[in-house]
């Protein structure tokens, strides 16, 4: 499947490799592929930007316009901050009629850990999305757990926890929770609703920066027991 | 123990008649005992007040300066708009010292189902009450699952799920812990840390409310799996 990533963070590089390893079409698109592949940033946590490039020099890299020109499938992967501007650069045409998977956080930063939310509470980045862009099939999932967590969630508790599902259009639904089944082995899938009932995943974010506060790590996840 | 209960919603007559029926010194606070037993308001779920009352007439109830001050523990089973005025009525000389565990959600119903919060994502009700009564032992719990499996946590799972502990004083929360497990059957008691941790379950009902609209009843709780 044509697959664009939009992103090159932990997330967009941890899906992109999985998913050219399982065989897909990847592209990965980042705001200015030049500066990318000059600034050299040291890794924040897990590989550097060089290290795993090194590894997946052959998954290509574009635009974020490119990566969804190139896509039937469309990830957003950039942070909260970085999406509607990387939507905007991507433009409706490229994005009308595809499903858009949303992994993205609003988590800020800016009075250090832990983060709050520049999005909450009656509102949310998956409503800002849809909003903005009426003819993509958006799809809020994933971002409840880490990216490790989101392609290999059977190394948390043996894969006993949930992810969630939240979008307008119920084809599209359909199609990530299969994705999600067959790409990372996902086995609890809970479709939560409209797209506004992405206001719940994204609100667990403050628990969820609690939890990797007291575990010391991201291998965790929730389960919805009833 | 002594035990004052404020507010005679379904948290507060239900834990109250919990720890009565364990052989506990209830009192349960209210703003106006007169006005309250005045009003027989059809129930809105569950039973009606005059139901439990019949059922319940043996605990002895009192305005909110009364419960607290009859207590040695007190739990803030308010709404989270009348917890501050609540508290108020109380006053500090009747928390100070005390260990106060505070169950309230700013849940904010004006724009109909689901809820929004009133404090959320840089503050917390736990924090609000902790400013307001520095003398007070804090200690946020319970707010994230419903009344019945707050006090019978085996009926969901087996018991198989997590509450959570917020809150500055250490002692407190150990305390609290034991009295999770000792009245109420919790098995899984997770302290996230000091009580700007309450961030996390207070917004941890944004979820609550979708998977409440999901699963049509209050029947579950989430697991933290690792």
């Amino acid at each position: 499947m044509k697959v664009g990533i939009l992103g090159t963070g932990i997330v967009g590089r941890t899906i992109g490799a999985k998913l050219e390893e399982l065989g897909h079409d990847v592209m990965i698109g980042t705001r200015d592929v030049e500066a990318l592949l000059s600034r050299h940033e040291a890794a924040q946590y897990g590989e550097s930007f060089d290290d795993w490039r090194a590894r997946n020099g052959h998954i290509p890299l574009g635009s974020f316009a490119e990566a969804a020109a190139h896509a039937e499938l469309v990830i957003n992967a950039t942070n909260g901050a970085g999406t509607l501007p990387a939507l905007e650069a991507v433009g409706a045409a490229n994005l009308d009629g595809k499903v858009l998977i949303d992994i993205s956080n609003s988590l800020d930063f800016s009075q250090g850990f832990p983060p709050s939310l520049s999005v909450v509470n009656t509102d949310s980045l998956a409503e800002q999305i849809q909003r903005a862009f009426p003819g993509a099939r958006v799809v809020k999932t994933l971002n409840t757990v880490s990216a490790y967590v989101m392609i290999d969630p059977g190394s948390v508790g043996g894969g006993d926890h949930h992810v969630f599902l939240s979008g307008n259009d119920a084809g599209a639904k359909a199609e990530v929770d299969g994705h999600l089944r067959e790409w990372f082995g996902w086995r609890n899938v809970l479709d939560l609703g409209d797209i506004t009932t992405a206001r719940g995943p994204e609100m667990l974010l403050a628990l969820w920066v609690r939890l990797l506060d007291v575990f010391g790590n991201g291998n965790f996840n929730v389960k919805v027991v009833t």
